[in-house]
Parts: C-alpha cells; structure tokens; sequence
C-alpha cells in the first residue's frame, strides 16, 4: 500500500466536489473550458461555483459571490479549482485577481491551463501575491473535464472523435446498403449527447449521399447546437441537403471554385470554406485548424469508412466510438474502414482499449490510436 | 424490494458454497457433470464432497464419507447437491440409494438433472422414501455448471462454442495473410483454458492448411486432453500433420473413402470417421451427434470463416467467444464469418452479448445466437 499525506487527501476530497460542479457546465461553457470550484474554511464548505456559459462568470468568481451571499468572507480561505485560475482578462477581469483582493490564503488547483496566455502564469500570479498554491491535485480527471478545449490548445486542432457503427464481424451495413437501426435507441440516445458536447459534427459527401441526415441533437435539457462540417471535394451537396432545412449552422469544406454551386450553397444557408486538396479528399488537417480558429474544441465525425480511414492514416484521430450491434453481417457486408495500402499486420494501426460498456442491448467501445503524430 | 424466505436464504448460502466445490472438477470430471455436495446439522457443516472424475465417487457419497471420517453421522442431516442426485446404477451405485440408507432428513437440489435416465427420477426416489426434497435452489448458477453435458443430453450433440480472434475492425489476419500475435498472451491462456474444458477441439482443412496447429493444452495443473478432430472432407490431410506428432487423440471427419488415404492417416494415428457430404462440406450435424456418441460434452471450434459461417447458419453453435484486439486492420484484411447468401439485414445472424472482460490489452466478448433451432 502506498501512503498519502493527509492534507493531500483533504484536498482530493473537495476537489471531487469540484469536479462534479464542473461537469454541471458540460453541455454549455464551449468554446471556454468547464471549470469548477469549492471555497472552504476550517474544512467546511464556505462556497461553491462552476463555469456555465461563454461571458458569464468564471468558476472562481461565482464561488467566491455564492461564499459573500452565505455570509462568508473569503479572506484566508482554501479555494479549490479544477484548472489553473486565469491572469488574463478575457470576455472577463483575470480571475487570480479576484481571488488576490478577496484575501484567500491558499489556492489549490486540479489542471494547468494549456492556453498559452495562461500555462502557468496564473499560479506565479497567485505566488506573488503571497498566496499558498498546491498544484496537481486529481490532475488527470481535472485535465479530462477538457480533453478538447486541451487538444486545441496545445495542438492548434479541436479533438477528434470517430463514431462508427458496425455488427460484431466490423460490418457497417449488409450487402444491400441496409443499415438503418443497427444499434439500438440507447446506443443512438448516446449518440445524440455525443453531438450536443461536441463544438461540431463533420461528415464525409458519401455519408451525406447515402444518409442526407439532419444531424440535429434530440436531447432534453440545455445544450449548444453543433456546428455541422460536410468535407465536399467538388461542391456537389445539393442546396436542398436535409441538414440545410433544419436549426443551426452548417459549414461546407471543398476545394471547388464554382461559384454558381457556391452561390445555391450559400443561399440555402450553409458557409463554404475552401481548402486545399490533398490525396484524392480534402487537407484535412487544414479543415481541423479552420474548426480550431473557430474555436471549436471538439469534433465528432460520424463518417464512412473512406473518411475515417484518411483521418486514422493522418493520425488526425484522438479517439474512436464504435458502437457493436449484437448480430453478424457476414462477409459481403460493409467494411467498417478502409486503410489505405495495408497489407500486413505491419501497417495495422494499433490501438489501446480505454473503456467498454453496455448501452442497451449493443456495447460501446472507446479506443485510441496507440501511437500518433498527436501525442 | 423484493423479498426472500429466511429458509431459502439459508439453503442458497450453503447451495453457493456446494457451487464452489462442484467447481473443483472443471477440467478433470468429464463425461460426468460437474456436482458439489455439502452436509450441514443445525446449519453447521458437517461433511464437503465433490466429483472429482469418471468412476470416483459422486459428490453425495463423499460428502457423507466426508461426514462420517469428521465423526457426524449424517442421520437427520441436511443435503445441499447442486444437480439431482442419480437414482441409476452407472460406474458407481445410484447416490439416492446412499442417500436413504444414511438417513437424511431433507436434500435440497440446485438443477435437475437432464440426463433422460434420471431426469426427475432421483428426486421421485428420495421422496418415496420420506426424504423432504427441495428444488430450484440456486438452479441457473447450477445447471450453468454444466452447459456441455445439459446439451449434449436435451440435444444429442455437445454445446457448440465458437473461438474467434479479431482486430476491432473485425478481421482475422491482414491481407498478405498474417495473423500470428493479433491477440496477446492473456489472450492465448485464455484459449488454452477454453481448449481443456472442453472434451474435443474442432478445426476445418483450411485452418489445418494455413497453421497446421498442434492443438495441444499448456496449462498447469490437472486436465484432460481434448480430442481434436480435423474436417477434411477429401482426406487430404497430410500424415506429417504436426498434430499427429503430438500427445492425445486425432480424429478425422471425412466423406472420402480413399483408403489408401485411410491407411496412411490411420498410422499415423489418426481415426477415421466417414460421413456424409452436405452444402458443399461435411454433415456438419452429423459429426456432432458422432461426437456426442463419444460422450463429448463440449466441442471448441477454432475456425476460419467459411467453417464459423456454416456452423452459424446450420443453427448449430450455442456460443461465440470473440477475442478484440486493439487494432485496426483495414477494409482488405480477412473476413471473420462466411454468410452464404446473406444479402440484407434480415439475413443477419441476431446475437445476445453475454458477457465482455478485457484480458490483458485484449477483449473478449462472448454471445449466444438470439435465436437458434437448439433453443
């Protein structure tokens, strides 16, 4: 059995609870990051807040405003925060300023902020101030509140999500095309919180050929409508696409000139982004930064088989979501990806197991690529 | 919250730990079942036993031993067996007989037991003479104890499990043909593991073609050598074969009548099994009804795809056992399962996910077919 200091679990203690306020902004603080934070005195929880929505208040100050409405004065208090308080003003005043006037004596921080106009600077801020700062507390599950908001900071792309569909024998579809329910109404209720927590969802011209799908978020709550990405070499989505009809923006990626196809595009309410061609497709790493410079920290592809083998052959891929139908397809069924090129275990791209699940009567996978260029 | 009877609370605790002691025999009570038995007087136990192998004593008559050699005369005990004790003479005298000459008060069983000659006769017997029988106690936990010998005595043929090894992307070996090491060690224990519980291990020509495995067990302990048995419907199967070369039984399935063919395979120590062709293949139900002849409980295949497809749309497989790999091999690797015909998603072989564990950096999944003729 390994120790662990006393004060370094009191600390974990209320960093739990920090966590969970943080996860109350899941669906609503994009493009910032989810933070949360927990004021204590004597070890007594003085005041509590989390970040709920991009312009409103921070974490930290929403704490420190919940302790003064309990009538708590947070001077010489422990704060705890999920991630590293930010020395920059913002759409807001820097939150280690607030925490600086209010007189607290010590601050105690899950994740440093990979932003780089924060990364550190924020705890040196709070040193200088004469304020005590514990560091790395629960640091992997406070980083994990923001895999995506990360992924674009210190990669200038948003984090990429592959979400597939396929029988037990890595089928996506039988030999006839059919393909529709699949995965149960659990695994496609999953699917839906999928979009809704991501900043964007991006789809291939032959997933939107085949399926022409909406892309909406069925989904009760609160939650922001993705952005809807259709990588379209040639400009060739018709102005009447089911996505263009419904609630939200769409966005179309092609390396096309056309300006008639673009101008019908246009009219019907999508955004043309023109990028260069690469490889038979798109520059899709070029597609990715364009998403990043829109602040968008996460993007699900929900593609075919093409696509998310050109992003996995890329090592554009962070992530895989597989849903596995209980049946077998056989042989002459759909192929879940295509790798270009691969002809021997050699060119395999290895992966690493993070989590199985049953979700209905289908099981979800999540896997990563065990190594990419990302890492 | 539903309740339970405080009697039948008391009769599941010690049925659970008879559960326990049946499972001592796994690998080593074949063709028998697998039986535990415990003996308690004032809910305090007074005697363990279990079937440790064919032509031992049955768990019922060394629970009493066990009884008596502790000094508690079972009269009046209390019999906790987790299948019905057998009211005909086989190897041994019946266990019902034993039962009554010692005088128990009350025997409380687990499952039933299917085999046709005593199928509810055991239990008629102990209540003839005077013996309280209570029954279902624990039954599924019970009868699961035993699946090969239930379905080789309700179907005449022995339950069926099908070992596959994939990648995520559902392929079994690249497109220049290699396979060895998609699964890790974990994994391949694991298989050993399945290979020794089960009375014969079965593989098609094409398997023998591309690995020609040894087929052997490397596990510790004490277990039975399966028998392996080869499909080979033209006896094409070379006498070099390494199996043949190995310690433990060959048995070839063929409808060629080569005898020279015969000879040669039957010197090299191989037996022969002629039967009729079918689809292409062999009469696939007629190999397991021979197999069951041999009082096989339990058959592992370790098939390709075209042997695992014929199984599968024969109806004819009870289990899949699926190792995942954490790869992706690509829309040109080998296909997992043959599904002559299959061309929509009605043609879809429906299964029920049973279980998932990861073993080592592998998966392993294991379904039942939601529907099959054997059900």
């Amino acid at each position: 059995m390994s120790a662990i200091e006393p004060r370094r679990a009191v600390h974990a203690f209320f960093m739990q609870r920090a966590v969970e306020l943080a996860r109350r902004g899941w669906y609503t603080t994009r493009p910032n990051p989810r933070v949360g934070c927990v004021i204590t005195q004597g070890n007594v929880v003085r005041g509590e807040g989390w970040h709920e929505r991009a312009g409103e208040g921070h974490a930290e100050v929403r704490a420190l405003d919940d302790a003064r409405a309990r009538g708590n004065d947070p001077k010489g208090a422990t704060v705890y925060v999920t991630l590293e308080p930010c020395s920059h003003s913002g759409r807001t005043p820097p939150c280690t300023q607030a925490l600086i006037e209010a007189g607290v004596a010590r601050v105690v921080i899950g994740a440093q902020d990979p932003n780089p106009s924060v990364n550190g600077q924020g705890i040196e801020a709070l040193r200088a101030a004469g304020i005590e700062v514990v560091t790395g507390i629960m640091a992997e599950t406070c980083a994990a509140l923001n895999a995506g908001f990360n992924r674009r900071m210190t990669h200038g792309r948003p984090r990429v999500r592959v979400k597939l569909a396929m029988s037990l024998d890595g089928r996506t579809a039988a030999a006839d095309g059919s393909s529709q329910w699949i995965t149960g109404d659990v695994a496609r209720d999953d699917v839906h919180r999928l979009r809704a927590e991501s900043g964007a969802v991006l789809i291939g011209r032959g997933t939107l050929a085949a399926d022409d799908p909406s892309l909406n978020v069925r989904l009760p709550g609160d939650w922001m409508p993705p952005l809807r990405v259709v990588l379209d070499s040639d400009l060739t989505m018709p102005a009447e696409a089911r996505m263009l009809g419904v609630t939200g923006d769409t966005l179309v990626a092609t390396a096309s000139d056309d300006a008639a196809r673009r101008r019908a595009l246009e009219s019907a309410g999508a955004e043309i982004l023109t990028v260069a061609r690469q490889d038979g497709g798109l520059d899709l790493a070029q597609v990715l930064a364009a998403l990043a410079e829109r602040e968008i920290n996460d993007v699900l592809v929900e593609a075919g088989p093409t696509l998310a083998g050109a992003l996995t052959r890329a090592g554009l891929v962070d992530e895989f979501v597989i849903y596995v139908a209980p049946m077998l397809i056989g042989d002459n069924g759909r192929a879940l990806m295509a790798l270009s090129g691969a002809v021997g275990l050699d060119d395999a791209q290895a992966l690493v197991f993070d989590n199985i699940e049953p979700v209905g009567a289908d099981l979800k996978i999540t896997a990563r690529p065990a190594l990419s260029e990302s890492e």
